[in-house]
């Protein structure tokens, strides 16, 4: 891949996290599980086991926003430090860090979680990218 | 706008807001001003109502700026997680996290804010871009 | 530089300073030197003088590493509001932000250092970019 194209890529990554990211943080369950194809695999260490496919991704994202609702905390994840790589095979390794910061109305915010965020995308059908696979882990937790 | 002329976009506006947030970190009050159109709004939670146009945005900062240094805090704005979407008219939303960081001499670092930025920017006669109207949410306030 | 090609540039600036910074979390000494020129100067509070050259800056990044995980702290470097610049001689200016956060297993994180990075970077013989020289200050030390 030469560097032209890297950067339309590298853009199109970018542009993928900010929305996946901002729609997580709203609670947009649906729209949030549209982002992975429909046999992803979403491998975190909230969860006590892999989740599989959309219809699980929607409802792990819909108890993680009641639970932070009720705890009256809003959390906001941030992406960075995205290390790009396209395959041959038309996928995207992407290893990046995933920061989450939480807040209380009239609290002061706080780093929640330092992560790294490893996942493989693929292109959409209609365009933009989707997660095939997605394998986070904690810094406050035991390498495992 | 297709994936190429996006790349350009998206690279352009990460610029743009490395360099204002860079102006605004440094109390560079005259030439963030300039990073505004002539009658830009700028709608954020400190001040006690909009403020329009470059003469009230600069002196804004410069308030600001002097009140973090009575303070001895030094602060840091970070923007991450840019949504870029161009419209038809030439105007581009992007709807983003600015988080704040403050860390005085001989202290520890903390998070200050946590907040989400909606801009409208618009291409500056010149090149490179103007924001058109800013609106910056707080997330330790409750939702307004 | 038009703005296609700032587009490219800044993608590349981009894809570097993530190799570049989980090189380091990783502790891959002798990757990360391989990142700055042979004769590179690396100028950092951290250490009482700047260092030059790959052997120096292996050796304090082997030594930083044992340090760390002795305290059994987990750090992880983020590098943002890139501000790049294209000399006409072939280097590029970067000035950006550089936050450190540092996790211990079984804690809370905490942002550990903020910080503001100034580079010279160059274009790699074999592709991508190589650091000639880099000045950090850290927001918590006295202004010098």
């Amino acid at each position: 891949m030469d560097a032209a194209a890297f950067a339309v890529l590298y853009a199109q990554v970018q542009q993928f996290y900010a929305r996946q990211m901002q729609l997580f943080d709203a609670g947009d369950a649906p729209r949030w599980a549209q982002t992975f194809t429909a046999d992803a695999v979403f491998d975190v260490p909230t969860l006590p086991a892999p989740v599989t496919g959309r219809a699980g991704l929607a409802a792990s994202l819909t108890a993680a926003a009641g639970a932070a609702s009720r705890c009256g905390v809003r959390l906001r994840h941030v992406v960075s430090m995205l290390d790009v790589a396209a395959r041959g095979d038309g996928l995207v390794d992407v290893r990046c860090y995933a920061l989450v910061y939480a807040t209380r109305v009239g609290g002061a915010p706080r780093v929640h979680r330092v992560c790294v965020c490893e996942d493989v995308l693929v292109a959409a059908p209609g365009g933009g990218l989707l997660v095939v696979r997605r394998r986070v882990r904690r810094d406050d937790l035991a390498a495992g």
